[in-house]
């Protein structure tokens, strides 16, 4: 069987066959056959074994034709390695027991040596880099997100800890970030060697921040990350969610497709994007709780703002929720695949 | 003492001595004399009590000259009318034992009758009303909102069950609307008549619809509620969280002032907004954790932003947090009321 080169056209806006589609956390709670591994193993426990980690990331392959794999692992695998010590729990996400609050907790943390404290991370990527056909995308957690879940502790509902920290000791953040950016980078680096195709960013709390203070505290370090990344010459996706007033200075960080969450309008956030990036999204994953021809509405709506341009990829707006059927995510995918636009009628303004 | 108007005049974009300010949950848990009150009180016999509920609505006024007075209660108290049981406990908000999921649900419910079944609130405005030198602000639960809570059954991160229900089965969704809408209709008349001399729609979690899903499972509902309200003659301040996608259609909706949460610039959204409207707003509450050189610097950007137009109320972006020194809000309320803007100099651009 061929390599399914769509979602890597589409990342470079080249013209494809078909919309290519991948959802964000497709392997995961809402399939039965994970569930029932993860009555076996804990969650971290999967991350950690080579073999398993790289099972489930082929789950969704088995049952839906996604144009593209996702890597299962956690976006705060690398604290392990920064001296970070975490509980990870599915549902809330990574528990930090000592939350970074002071400069002085900055000093306990080390930059990420990847090789040395993930090599399981990088063992899964070769398993898979050797079995897929179709491409496979890394992640990592971007420094803003990171920041959030290193000071608040774990996920809050407006990260607020995190801004009296940004606000009050300048300094501690930006020594924060800076060493957040090195570790991300080197993870990133590191990943794209061992055989990733594509990286995608979860910057996902970076809606919290108005547009001065982003460009203050945070655009810099997501400018050097992609710098960074650059290099590996793979595409980077960067994703946040209520990023409706920051859509301009995200297209300027040098991303090459900008993932978008499902409150904003595809048409008008990718005119006002630039359609020097590609886009990906965006369909509310509420949708997918509800009956197939409801689903196919929404979809068809996303992909008439997209409008036929070449660069754009169907994904959900955030991650899959636990109670998603995957009936209807294998026939969403199908009714994706085929769906063509009425071509333009002639005459007609 | 003279009655102080400033608020008021500043709602009707009148010219105004000094920029009016006042602070969501000024009355509440960040107050040592509130949480003295509270050891001996449950949340909900507070709400209930009308000497206590005046007296923590009076509590920040002793403290601070701020221009209005906010009524100490909670946007859920209606479910208690509408005949939804619920348990009310700072910090989660309101948590609904049996949550609203199909079309059977609503025909529980039942439109609130404020007089019967709110006494107690109308009660507490008429002793603040006797008593106040400021302007006092009732407030409501925005329809969307409110089915929110009823619908997830407590607050979620993105409320994504509400727009499956909205998605699924429409038909439900706008009976639970028309309800909603209707009872609120009827609170917000009843507090204005009682004496509250404006009202707050809270609609705070509008932000996690995009502006399609918006215009047509909320905006008629948002429209019809403003159009009720206005006939009582007293200025509707409406805040979301959020909105940055939102902004046009919020000032569609009627209301006087569109209250804005600190993740958009000042200056941008009104301009979005148009200058028909007041707007309130929008420091970031967590400045308010961090020393008062760094409190003052954000809330000059926001003065400047803007720019001695007529018609802007200070306020935070979101509620005061619990951990925010009442010494430190005292500060900022002196500050914003002696600060003036450098006049424009002659021959400059």
């Amino acid at each position: 069987m061929a390599f399914n080169d769509r979602f890597l056209r589409a990342c470079r806006r080249e013209p494809v066959d078909a919309t290519p589609v991948w959802f964000m956390r497709q392997a995961g709670r809402y399939l039965p056959e994970y569930r029932t591994l993860r009555k076996r193993y804990g969650f971290l426990e999967l991350c950690r074994q080579p073999e398993l980690a790289a099972e489930i990331t082929c789950m969704p392959l088995r049952r839906f034709e996604v144009d593209a794999a996702i890597l299962f692992s956690d976006l705060s695998l690398p604290f392990l390695g920064m001296g970070v010590p975490l509980t990870l729990e599915e549902g809330t996400g990574p528990v930090i027991e000592a939350p970074i609050r002071r400069t002085a907790d900055i000093a306990r943390l080390r930059v990420l040596e990847p090789e040395a404290d993930l090599p399981f991370v990088l063992e899964t990527i070769r398993l898979l880099r050797a079995e897929l056909r179709v491409p496979l995308i890394g992640f990592i957690g971007g420094p803003f997100t990171m920041a959030c879940y290193l000071v608040e502790g774990r996920a809050s509902r407006d990260f607020s800890r995190v801004r009296a920290l940004m606000f009050q000791e300048p300094r501690a953040w930006h020594a924060l970030m800076a060493l957040l950016t090195e570790s991300l980078s080197r993870y990133a680096r590191a990943q794209a060697a061992a055989g990733v195709h594509a990286l995608q960013i979860f910057e996902s709390w970076i809606g919290t921040l108005n547009p001065l203070d982003y460009r203050m505290f945070v655009h810099p370090y997501l400018q050097r990350l992609m710098e960074s990344v650059c290099l590996t010459g793979i595409p980077v996706i960067l994703f946040g969610t209520g990023t409706a007033a920051l859509l301009e200075d995200l297209a300027e960080t040098g991303g090459t497709v900008i993932g978008l969450d499902w409150r904003v309008p595809l048409d008008q956030a990718w005119a006002r994007l630039g359609y020097r990036v590609a886009v990906q999204g965006n369909l509310d994953p509420a949708v997918l709780l509800t009956p197939f021809e409801v689903v196919a509405a929404h979809a068809e709506r996303i992909l008439r703002q997209a409008g036929g341009r070449p660069g754009h990829i169907f994904n959900t707006g955030h991650g899959l929720l636990p109670e998603t059927p995957p009936d209807t995510v294998a026939r969403l995918v199908d009714w994706i695949h085929t769906y063509r636009l009425d071509p333009p009628v002639e005459g007609r303004g």
